[in-house]
């Protein structure tokens, strides 16, 4: 403290050594979004904010920080990563870690029964970034949540559509949704002998099982969770099964886990969800596995993850590992929580991980010759000769106030073939050429930048035309 | 920091009583937004980001955070409003105050030397809050900025067209555009006496002009700021001047001013960018107004401020108080500031200060009749009888797959009176009815909501027809 005062006073005195030893940069982890990287974003917001509200949401948005306790006790190991403010007098804040607890805090402080929402918002974990996979300490989500009492796997089925649709028209090649139960990972647990207290950590450890062997994961067990050999073999037998409805029916079957009640019950929602995502024509994608097992503390139902399954770019060994690009769950609890009466209110949400999502785009853009138009610009108001600077002027504002997308150098005089230029490296369509024989004739010389084709319109004809002309390409 | 963890601890131990103490609210000075108020906000936005991309601008995007040395030394006095994160290990950060700072940042780290673009994000001050006039600690700022070396006003010139388009847009009422020049100010505080070292807090001072009255002003300026009498009325001769072209022609000739170097050419700049406002044809909204000064230290040339001018609601009065909507203005010397050798990018820019808007809107919104929708949604598929679920799941997926936005009640067997009730109160148009006869027929029911009309349409036809629908309303 007294330090950070000593050197703020330095720098204060003597600006030009602070400057000297003042680094440029983004904060680690963080990163700004340059205009090509926008475009992208937008197109992908777009894809995504347009399924949402096909599927009928309303869109939120909360505060970037809640108060400190809000988030306390919601995220169980990873709340280290949450970010503190600084205690500046007044309330302890942090930043949002995720959309699901300060959308639960939302329901819970407006006594909201039921709501189809999304949010498109960013969130903060001061993880260790891998910026070239995607991974950052700022980050967005895209949340769609659906928060009621409604009859079994209704919802739940939905979002997997949401996913399904989504990462269908992103492009992003094969992919596949790994379904799974807490309640049947609880109830395996159990027949398998692991003691209650020990079930979220051992969820933990199975839920590494995408990224290590088995044998690691058994030795996590035992060496670090303290289970015996046999019970992480019998746990083994288990997790390590995938399928769809066959396997359901077989696990139905299953002497041990039929006969524990949340087992069968999660079973039984299982093969009602699988149903519904035969009739919704995506079980195609979807895999009933038993190894996922989610990190956060809060689900209590079905859980889900989404992964691509091809690499998108052969010559770069990164892209392989860009794994799972959404998920989400049931969370029946949350709500309950926050509110004083505790009162509780089911839900079950998705998160699309767009950043992974944005990485894969940015190496499509950069691998392919098509040009990304950063500026929406119809037509560039331009003059052939000096001194017509307020004939410019004139003409730009006319066309902005009938709605028409127009720039115009800023400059006196700028010469023909810079304004020309100018429109080759923006990607302008049109160029709008000024000069004193048009202004005698009340007429603009329109010029189709790609053809070069130039044709002379009537002053009163001239908006028609280029709103002709741009709505055709 | 022991406290914190004791208190942490107990809540882990004895969590009802943790959840009675525990408070259910956002941060001092935050809000949520809900979807009501997400609608005005996306409408607002429209508007905005279509007249932003109309004068050819890019966006671009930067962290909710800086390194807090990024912040220092740009704000003057309002430093001490910057909200700092706790120093978790790493570096020191800061939220952003503006969205001015960052780009400059940005301009320097990226050697940019001319950019058009917008950014509209959240910006953090911890300020004292007054939720019901729109002032927030947590807000939007919607800026728009022309970085480069370009031809004199002609920037500057857009600048304040751009304004004069969005507030025609939102349809707020009359508004008025007080324009000003640092150098002008600069140039009579000169010429009146006051010495260099005081310019900038004299201009705070003259900035309260628009909220307190001359004599208000004056006596801070003897008693706080040291002034004698004298120079104050000086000052006070030319800070409550206001006018157009006149007053510059007047202040040009005026023997005092125009011998200072800084006033003539703040006054030359000030008659052209005069003339371009009058070919934009947008002069009558703009005031010449020596009385703006503007709080931040950045600004080097022009410095311009819009006001509502009248009461948008008469029976509240805090709504007279809403003020100014919108401000900026000609800041050469920040990128400097970042560049390692100094290099210097001349930028002007504009902020809209949407919270004030929005307040308004919502004011507007709950006083008009009018139902604000916060879904899309064009169609239920319902159902007559029971037993009936796999039917509109079947027929809600395959209109999700067409792109038309739909809906279904998430209820094994919904009664149909709730079905047409969700649709009345959500606003949806139509309602496809699914019943025993319609599928043994190949048909639909579907129904207008509002005529209560019913028709009978191929399955074949569906789509079609509800695009057909719901394209003419």
């Amino acid at each position: 403290e007294q330090v950070a005062k000593l050197l703020e006073m330095k720098a204060a005195i003597c600006p030009e050594e602070g400057k000297q030893k003042f680094v440029l940069k983004t904060p680690k982890g963080a990163r700004d979004y340059n205009p090509k990287q926008m475009a992208i974003r937008e197109k992908v917001f777009n894809i995504i904010v347009s399924c949402f509200k096909r599927h009928g949401a309303e869109t939120i948005d909360t505060p970037v920080f809640e108060l400190k306790e809000t988030l306390t006790g919601k995220y169980g190991e990873d709340s280290k990563l949450i970010y503190d403010l600084k205690d500046q007098g007044g309330e302890l804040l942090s930043l949002r870690y995720d959309l699901t607890v300060p959308f639960a805090r939302y329901l819970a402080m407006n006594k909201i029964s039921n709501i189809k929402r999304y949010h498109i918002a960013k969130v903060y974990r001061r993880d260790n970034p891998a910026m070239t996979r995607g991974r950052y300490r700022e980050f967005y989500q895209c949340d769609f949540d659906i928060a009621g009492q409604y009859d079994p796997m209704i919802p739940d089925a939905e979002c997997l559509k949401i996913v399904h649709e989504i990462l269908s028209a992103l492009q992003l090649g094969d992919f596949l949704i790994k379904v799974n139960d807490r309640r049947i990972l609880d109830g395996l647990f159990a027949v398998c002998g692991v003691p209650d207290s020990k079930f979220r950590t051992i969820c933990s450890t199975v839920d590494k099982l995408d990224k290590i062997t088995w044998e690691d994961v058994k030795s996590e067990m035992v060496g670090e969770k303290g289970l015996s050999p046999e019970v992480a073999d019998r746990i083994g037998e288990y997790v390590q099964l995938h399928g769809g409805l066959g396997l359901i029916e077989e696990l139905l079957q299953d002497p041990k886990l039929s006969q524990n009640k949340l087992a069968r019950e999660g079973l039984g929602d299982m093969k009602l969800l699988f149903e519904y995502l035969v009739l919704f024509g995506i079980s195609a994608q979807i895999s009933f596995d038993l190894s996922l097992a989610r990190g956060l503390d809060y689900y209590t139902g079905v859980i889900y993850e989404a992964v691509l399954l091809q690499p998108q770019n052969d010559h770069t060994e990164e892209s392989v590992g860009v794994g799972s690009v959404a998920g989400g769950g049931r969370y029946d609890g949350l709500v309950g929580m926050f509110d004083p009466k505790g009162r509780k209110v089911p839900c079950v949400g998705v998160s699309i991980g767009i950043e992974r999502i944005f990485s894969i785009m940015e190496q499509k853009a950069e691998a392919s010759e098509e040009k990304v138009r950063t500026t929406e610009t119809q037509v560039l108001v331009a003059s052939a000769q000096k001194k017509l600077l307020d004939e410019r002027l004139k003409l730009v504002s006319e066309l902005w106030d009938s709605g028409i997308k127009a720039e115009m150098l800023y400059k006196k005089n700028p010469k023909l073939l810079n304004q020309l230029q100018y429109c080759e490296e923006t990607g302008i369509p049109l160029v709008a050429i000024l000069g004193e024989q048009e202004l005698k004739d009340g007429v603009v010389k329109l010029r189709d930048v790609t053809t070069r084709e130039e044709v002379d319109i009537c002053r009163g004809n001239l908006m028609e035309e280029i709103k002709r002309r741009t709505c055709l390409s």
